[in-house]
């Protein structure tokens, strides 16, 4: 039996401005000094933003009435001076967690707009501000999805029980609230996944060639979008449980929607021509479900290698980042992901003006 | 019986860069030549911007599992010098009508931006980024909505048949294929509208006194507010649908989603602290529901009066507007529109850094 229980932000008791909302929520982070000196920058110069849908389809019935539906929702924002490739960000929880650092300091869409790229914020089909789908969906809220979400997204072993040194403000209870509440409604069944993979595809004939950097699950929708379509110029994905092999190769179960899939000869060759990087976080072997998928993960690149691929894995803990969650793009230590992720563009050529 | 038909969008086939997307749909528009003159201005210069959730509670289970939902969700921009009274941007349909003009050209989002105010994009709870609710929803997909936006959103009388002078780019299909897909799931339901008001108020407890800019149904939810709270500085309404009365007055008629609701006397009593502007389009004549709502609208505005608050009504046509949708923030002539709300904000000292 369930019960709702009204339960107001703990902000709201104390802070009475926006500024006093980050402020308040950034008080007790670990990288408080640090955030604000790195914050404190010029502004950010905008060319230009907006949102548009894409891809999508249509019902209609006998008479010839319709309704629009199953489109993907793009959200950008075009920077001054910007840089050719922009940076295509595919949640799987919430564009939340691109927006902002756990602790209310600027998320991958800042840093990396500051820097000059153009960045756009996916909701796919039948996601967030894409939801008005073509099919019929049944929400259904649940209790215990918050303790799914700590251990899943490797915030400790075990509910409220913290890593060690975990790049998340542990004591600040304002952010913990934000965290819990970074997510809207996704359908993780294979139909929904190739209708994101589908329209993102109708996405990148809009945008041009994009690096895709995805967010768990995020990751095996752009591999099917990028082994349908030639756009994608690269794939950074944290924590991916999800890779596509041919006929013959990698585990050999069933397609999930957690992974694997599988895809036919000629697919999984367009997954050869462009770098891909995985990126993984802190304290993977504490955790059953993520030791799996990185060995998946291992088994795949090996795969794309062999095959005359560009695929690398980055352990954060191997460059001296540690404590990192599922979502290092949002931990307290975001800038140092960012810059590895600064590397890889560079290193492939793909930062240019 | 329905059918699901793949439609690609239009743009897709010929245009392959997002400036491209952007020209395209521009191309036909009819205010085209002085849209890109004005949009080709200084950079918008962004102090910061994120997002975060506020209100909501959570359900358990007796084995005190949870999940933290019915919070909505706040997207903001804070420009640099920027002035001390946000607006707050209540959609009915989607941000992407703050965000766009019907022909891509910038919506208010970007146009206030400009002028200095901190802008809020508001998801509601339940509503799009906010979607991961408390209790359970269905949604259905339903040939005839895109026909029921048509004439509900005065494009014309009748599906395809445009009125004369309508601000919206009538021969650009893409610009149409945008427009049918600028919509998500809402549910209309008294709960809802109450739920999304409560969620409101706490938001203002934290971002401080805020203009709320509302579109159609999110009118009636941002009285709502202002009744039950007192950090609403002003509501500027673009065809506002429900009004509240105290007992006694008003229609009479049942408690309805889209309006009457009754409220106590103490909370009509708060509306009439704050200045409110009550904004519509073109051919509301041609339209029995909105000259209906209409007629409503001037009823509650002179109860607000009589009693000595501070409520108008403006006939964009009497400022020499023609051709307005009910979304005149997003017409073609938004600029106009825009320098309305201007002259609003200065007349109440709204506006000040």
């Amino acid at each position: 039996m369930e019960r709702v229980k009204a339960r107001s932000l703990v902000l709201a008791a104390t802070a009475f401005s926006l500024f006093a909302v980050v402020a308040q929520v950034q008080a007790q982070a670990q990288a408080q000094a640090q955030a604000q000196a790195q914050d404190a920058g010029a502004p950010i110069l905008l060319e230009r933003q907006g949102s548009f849908s894409v891809g999508g389809a249509d019902v209609s019935d006998e008479g010839g009435a319709t309704q629009s539906c199953d489109h993907g929702y793009v959200e950008y924002q075009i920077p001054a001076d910007a840089r050719a490739l922009p940076l295509f960000f595919w949640h799987s929880s919430s564009t939340f967690v691109w927006q902002n650092r756990w602790d209310m300091g600027e998320g991958f869409q800042s840093l990396f707009l500051r820097r000059g790229y153009p960045v756009m914020l996916w909701d796919g089909p039948r996601v967030g501000r894409a939801n008005w789908g073509c099919d019929s969906q049944t929400y259904n809220a649940m209790a215990g999805r918050d303790q799914q979400n700590f251990t899943s997204w490797r915030f400790g072993p075990a509910w409220m029980e913290w890593f060690d040194g975990v790049q998340f403000p542990t004591h600040n209870r304002s952010a913990f609230d934000q965290a819990m509440r970074a997510r809207y409604d996704e359908f993780d069944r294979l139909e929904n996944i190739r209708l994101e993979a589908a329209a993102a595809v109708e996405a990148f004939g809009i945008i041009g060639p994009s690096i895709v950097v995805t967010s768990s699950a995020g990751g095996m929708r752009a591999l099917l979008a990028a082994a349908h379509d030639g756009q994608i110029a690269a794939i950074v994905a944290y924590e991916n449980p999800g890779f596509l092999f041919p006929p013959g190769e990698g585990p050999g179960t069933a397609d999930s929607p957690f992974g694997p899939m599988q895809v036919s000869e000629e697919e999984f060759a367009r997954l050869l021509t462009i770098p891909m990087q995985f990126v993984w976080g802190d304290n993977i072997e504490a955790s059953p479900v993520w030791s799996a998928k990185l060995e998946e993960c291992r088994q795949f690149v090996a795969l794309i290698n062999a095959r005359g691929g560009k695929a690398e894995i980055v352990m954060l803990e191997d460059e001296g980042l540690t404590g990192n969650t599922h979502m290092p793009f949002a931990d307290l230590n975001n800038r140092e992901v960012a810059a590895l992720l600064d590397d890889f563009l560079a290193r492939h050529g793909l930062d240019g003006r």
